[in-house]
């Protein structure tokens, strides 16, 4: 690879590079060009419970921001694209696909983050509504550490959702940031990719999966129930 | 496999079944024996306008109720296998995926129906609450039609969307039914598997999305914005 | 969207193009430049047992023809956007992702064009090697035939396969292209998206699946075993 | 559920146990009853650069080890499920994808421990053999690192692999271990799960790459080619 090659392309592509006024012009839509701001941590980082402040400071840092830039990133390469003729829509797709990634990532680990921080005693309340959809509270507690226990090692989410259509309280396993259920609410997210749980317990998924119960914030659950 | 591990297996394997009066005592909850019953066709299948009455029933039969059926049969079988200490959790895991992709298209197949039978024409007030967050209600056409296009010849879900926690309307690429953004409203759905139009237009994907645009029901999709 | 603003922008694109001497000059390999020709169809499109000229026609011109030409496209794109300093990884992977999933297609159609044409009568040979792996070779077809019937109404393939790390024939479910086993040598492919039997069977699929097993060359298997 | 349908769904299921005479002479194919056998790390623990002991050991033990297993149970628990009438064909499918995934795991690990253990440099013969396909040594080198950054924090594989049917050196991007290219016989591969590398560099996954190179065994990879 020549430098002067590459050097020429590089300023080729620099020319491509949309004129930033008229893209304001075009594409003023949010859905174009929303930059997505992080949200803080929700309680401080060494105050967990079994999971290390270093762990949750690098989740917070490395993989929930750099999700935010990347969705932010990539959204504007949106607009550029679609304004773009010749862009075909099995290319523009390769980008939306990694925009649902992102913006999954970004989501579900707000959730996450916002579930966390509590001393993990589910009141009577919460115990009771959940309880109502899956016959006990530990019968529901049992599948969702099933779910966790499946993922370990690999990559994924549980979530304890609404499903807005169907009008109840299910668990969902998540593959990855992009697979989800449609029109539900979450209601409880744990976070199953290693980032969650390696530094801290290494391949040990289970005692992660331990270490996320001691540390739920059910008031947080109880308001998005 | 020698038979006589196989049948220490068979064994094993009995031994763990669920007793039945344990099975009632635990699994009284929705969210493993609710049976979902198939929603009627909301307009008279000859009623469209290039989406012949042939496809759309065998669309609604086939597809929509094949999957309410399996839908039903899977949670079924998650209460037993939940139950059956012997199953391993990425078994588990492999019924919760089959039931996250069934609810998937039976949601979407849903409102998929709900969102035709009308005039295609959206009125002034639809068209400014897109356009507020396009652009224009034409970027959001393309933008919309050209996630279509790239999903022609294979399978998936084009979604207008109100993302809840983006606070925003968003297209989304779906691959399939258990791709889907996290916690975001659909608001128009187009189905893009080939069943939605291989019997009329064969590959011709365009000309299906074309017809899907003259029979959208704005009201109804006015209703879910 | 404004007529100036996209002929500003299209023309800027245009500009951007990467001059082809210097593409030429750095991504002088075939990894980046391969320009992959179609392959005929291996028998007359009308010879076919149930399965009728027009659907195999349309087949092979829309869905086979369209992945080799998207294909194409994205390798050349994958060698503009290596060389663009400005890619972020995240984006270059969403083309990658692309560019495995026509090469799935593909190679998986030219592979089920060519187990296609035959009488559908499996000589004693060929039963005996499939045989040898499944127990008998009725247990084989059983479950090449299962799996179909699981991916009716959706998208993917069946393949049984020689998995050369196992030394093993199996059968293999393919959610889509992009699924796959790792180093496996496809034997047998049928094509269970719905632009393989819509045409001719609508949702039909398990009246699909026999009329598969009418047309395998199983010649062109044996050769490949 | 009223107990009568669950006692006689549990009845029904009883019936359908698979017969255990029946399946020893069904079911006595490898594709079924094969039970694989986990490959030793072919290098002491302790010997790579930059990648610990305590980590290469417990990606071995438990990643690696831990697909054997689940491989095993799940190609037995496919035997019983195909003979069992009542397994309708996508449950049967949920098994044949936890299958692919782990037959992915098991495959994609014992290439990756087995092209490690070396100093990190290519000889010339080598080099010249990846650069005729690349353009350069150099240009390969920059697209395989880029696929990794662009997974880094998530899950998924490089491969560096040999496209039996396009006759040509490629680099692919694996989303997990059921993601792969159609008969192509891997060369080089390089885990990007976080279970790789967390454990030494956190969410660095940089660093984690540099460590890759490092330890890449080029003759192992040298009579892969």
């Amino acid at each position: 690879m020549h430098g002067a090659t590459l050097m020429g392309l590089a300023a080729a592509a620099g020319a491509a590079s949309p004129d930033v006024a008229t893209v304001e012009k075009t594409m003023t839509g949010s859905a174009f060009d929303l930059q997505h701001a992080p949200v803080a941590l929700p309680f401080p980082a060494k105050s967990l419970n079994g999971i290390s402040e270093r762990l949750i400071q690098s989740h917070w840092e490395n993989n929930y921001q750099g999700a935010v830039k990347a969705l932010n990133v990539i959204r504007a390469r949106l607009g550029q694209a679609l304004l773009d003729a010749n862009t075909p829509p099995y290319v523009y797709n390769g980008l939306k696909r990694e925009q649902l990634m992102r913006t999954g990532s970004v989501v579900l680990h707000e959730l996450y983050f916002a579930n966390l921080g509590g001393n993990g005693k589910a009141d009577t309340d919460v115990r009771a509504k959940i309880g109502a959809s899956f016959g006990t509270f530990d019968a529901w507690e049992s599948e969702f550490r099933k779910i966790g226990q499946g993922l370990a090692g690999g990559s994924g989410w549980v979530v304890l959702g609404f499903n807005r259509r169907l009008k109840l309280l299910e668990n969902y396993w998540l593959a990855d940031h992009a697979t989800a259920p449609v029109d539900a609410t979450p209601v409880l997210v744990m976070d199953m990719y290693e980032h969650a749980y390696q530094m801290d317990y290494g391949a040990a998924g289970a005692k992660y999966i331990d270490a996320f119960f001691l540390n739920i914030n059910w008031e947080s659950v109880g308001q998005r129930l």
